[in-house]
């Protein structure tokens, strides 16, 4: 089982690869990283980017499932509508090459990963780095984050036993 | 000078073709009309079919130009982060096939059309019609809003008389 955890953005979105190994039934880090894209480009260049360098990604790796953030109408900041210009092209790319999506909602997301749903960031990204057997957290966050996500559709899906969570 | 106004939306992407004809120094109505996408679909369903709609009335109409409404932060409705994540699926297909897009919010759009800044819906359903030597005001509102968009951009563009406007 091949997961692909989105942390949508404008500037940047976080993105993780997470294996489950049934076999030897633990979770690992298969790849991440992010799309960035620069704020000199006009919203039009930025999208078109962040849609091939995902498409990309799906080809090279052809996730089973992604995985990703709700967008929440309670999280407004300045950038909401730019973030979420960039969540439609995202929807729209995973769904043009027909793998199955699920949202999970940041509380969700925390519960899964920790047990409280009011974690830290910091909380969230030491509970990656313990679960995927890393050395240090992963910068930057959205790439934690992505990977958080990954790991909360397959802690939902699978019900991972407390050793691996 | 054919251009593609777009009134973007989630259930209702208002959209309208406007010639220019220089010969006879007057704007025409080519098509209208509007993509519809229903509440019951998902959200990834509803962005794909917004892009394959729009991607046909592109191919079918070949528009040398698409303006499109501005989103504005303070336009805050329950629907806004859907609306922008339409938004976003229709710029991606704008610049996929590489046709020039021009933004305008709606205050240029009404100043454009009717020389106030505050005109009403009623007032830009109008100047719609009788721009485009109508019988009856368009309907829905995205249709008549969708032109709105388009004859603004002509009007930026070609400085068009006042017999016209």
């Amino acid at each position: 089982m091949i997961v692909l955890g989105i942390d949508p953005g404008i500037a940047i979105t976080g993105w993780g690869i997470v294996e489950l190994l049934k076999s030897k039934g633990n979770l690992s880090l298969v790849d991440c990283g992010v799309i960035a894209t620069p704020s000199y480009l006009t919203l039009s260049i930025r999208l078109v980017d962040i849609h091939h360098q995902l498409q990309k990604i799906i080809i090279k790796y052809k996730p089973k499932v992604i995985a990703i953030e709700e967008l929440f109408f309670f999280r407004l900041t300045k950038n909401i509508l730019a973030i979420a210009q960039a969540r439609g092209v995202i929807l729209l790319t995973v769904a043009l090459h027909k793998i199955p999506l699920f949202e999970y909602n940041p509380t969700v997301i925390k519960l899964a990963l920790t047990g409280s749903g009011n974690a830290s960031k910091l909380q969230i990204q030491n509970t990656v780095k313990n679960i995927l057997h890393l050395k240090n957290i992963l910068k930057p966050d959205d790439v934690a984050d992505a990977l958080a996500i990954g790991i909360c559709h397959i802690n939902k899906k699978f019900h991972l036993n407390k050793e691996i969570m």
